[in-house]
């Protein structure tokens, strides 16, 4: 194998490969970047057995062939290299070494037969559709936070992604909780998507994922199975594994009967709860949000270190009302709200409470209130 | 105690005083900060019994007295306060707490009694003298990197600090070493500063100090005792224990007769020695210099994972010669070349090289080699 390719279209390659590789390997190969060069295309190819990401570049392919290389090593002496070089690779399988020319650097890498790489066992896709890059970056970014990290509620531990009903109609659905909080994230059901088996899409894919939708024009093709779920653009296709697990039946802890409605500046509220939890070194801060007509007081009691008391001035005509919640639960929730005011929806102090943006139903989060 | 104080001027003044402070405490005073308001000016003292600091700031004192409270809390409760805000403290010490108003927010903070806080007892200071901000940021910022962090060997724990014979006369002096490298640099002698006793100044005195120099314009006043030494500006005081041990007589590991004199663009240099570093994933990773007549070949040989080789023009017109050193080494004296050419000075492969910027004398940089 033996090919030449432009140092920045070489290091973006590169750069999602070794992102999949995880840094401690017991098994040698899954430190390494599969690279394919044949016809004009070069292919780099990197697994962590659950994720699978391979990325097309153009390149001048002398000899075709392939081997195998540590990703995160050639990353860095490719990173390295001046901006604008020429790099080129040679395979010398007798040796077991890879060769990186570029300009006066000379790098000698160790390779491991290809034949070892475990190359993920291409499958059939049930359902295939496509969609816009910031349909798909809204549906995942909004929702991810509520991932849970819990390793025994595994299948809480990515974003289910499915079809449902939407108020107006189906949708394509992004939910996550972790039994604290939940986020539920509705897109128009792109054509096709009819069919998908909702699917578990496990958080490190989701890290992933958030790479290929950084361009606002691309369009993304998604291809879902029982067990594989699988992101392309022209150039990089992200395959994963699936959490095998069910996801909880979310629509009985949305509560669509609160009736006591706070309307607040999202930006105001967040600072104010940053603010008052300040005082308090606790992991889980409880903040009191005490209520009445127009005003919210929002308060922080931890007797060893201090107290803290903000007023803020919202919409608010029901009667009065005392709720407390984990001050970094109300801090993510308000970090969502981007457009309109934050509205909250609540029922009592012991009810689990609704927050949206304005009026919009296509993105609404459910926090439980704490004990204050 | 009462008092009003703009935002961003408290932020400041705390800001010094919680980064002395260590985050873990035994001693539950030491995670406090005294303020003391009189007159017009409130100062802000904070201590960890080896380093203590003394911000002033003006204010409107409503009611002179005093009073301790954490520092990293009430440094993160105004950071977080709206800019431009007028803060109000007013202590109530029948209730042990301290009240911090501003707007419509209100925190209530623990106090501890300013009995119990340890001031650092003030010392007759054998020298004073003045010296501009920018000379002394030379001295301390390319020398600290060669601190060593050896425990065992505490008296290299820090800067020496001292007055010297430099070519040119008179000289303040600082070194730092760590046994395998070393960096002595000089700048004039300031008037009064003559017969200042050479100290030890700790590590973290070095990292504090640095704040109080980042204004070009300012005039910073040296004391210096046996014991101690003292950083002042008109409104910061930083004053220091210093390292109660004998630094070792440096001059005798500083080769002057070295004559191989190689010159290099010291950023060229730097970039090609991280390159071929990078093969090697061990922690002291060796580069291999090889010279001939105006050529240097840099190499790293590691037999696991590979090798690298890098050519680079340089002056140089003595024999051959081969030399190894460590890249981290090699490049953190390569950072602190700024204006010139790098100019380095060898003997044989086994002798410390001797490195300089152009024929500059007032900062030199000593380094072993390695066996490669």
């Amino acid at each position: 194998m033996k090919f030449s390719i432009e140092r920045g279209v070489l290091v973006k390659a590169v750069a999602q490969a070794q992102s999949v590789v995880e840094r401690r390997n017991t098994i040698p190969i899954l430190a390494n970047v599969l690279i394919e060069a044949s016809g004009e295309t070069v292919s780099f190819r990197a697994t962590d057995l659950d994720i699978e990401v391979v990325d097309k570049a153009l390149a001048q392919v002398e000899q075709a062939g392939s081997t195998t290389v540590s990703a995160v090593t050639l990353h860095e002496i490719v990173r390295k290299l001046p901006d604008g070089a020429l790099v080129t690779l040679t395979d010398d399988a007798g040796k077991g070494r890879l060769t990186v020319e570029a300009g006066r650097s000379m790098f000698s890498l160790a390779t491991l037969p290809k034949e070892d790489f475990p190359v993920m066992a291409s499958s059939e896709y049930q359902t295939t559709f496509k969609a816009p890059a910031p349909v798909l970056r809204r549906l995942f970014d909004k929702s991810k936070f509520a991932i849970s990290t819990e390793e025994t509620r595994y299948y809480l531990n990515g974003v289910y992604m499915h079809v449902a009903d939407g108020e107006e109609g189906r949708v394509l659905r992004c939910v996550a909780t972790d039994g604290h909080r939940l986020a539920r994230i509705d897109a128009p059901l792109p054509a096709e998507a009819e069919s998908m088996p909702g699917v578990i899409v496990p958080r490190k894919t989701v890290g992933e994922l958030r790479k290929l939708l950084d361009d606002d024009e691309a369009e993304i093709t998604v291809s879902v199975s029982e067990t594989k779920v699988r992101f392309a653009t022209p150039t990089i296709t992200l395959t994963s594994k699936v959490i095998d697990g069910t996801f909880p039946d979310y629509s009985r802890v949305i509560p669509m009967g609160n009736t006591r409605r706070m309307e607040v500046d999202a930006g105001d509220f967040a600072k104010a709860v940053d603010r008052v939890a300040t005082v308090s070194s606790e992991r889980s801060r409880a903040v009191k949000l005490a209520l009445e007509e127009d005003k919210l007081v929002l308060s922080v009691n931890a007797p060893d270190s201090g107290a803290a008391e903000e007023e803020l001035v919202v919409a608010y005509a029901d009667e009065r009302l005392e709720i407390g919640f984990n001050a970094k639960y109300l801090l993510e929730i308000a970090s969502q709200v981007d457009r309109e005011n934050a509205v909250f929806m609540f029922n009592s102090s012991g009810d689990p409470t609704l927050m949206r943006e304005g009026n919009d139903t296509s993105a609404i989060y459910v926090v439980m209130p704490m004990r204050v």
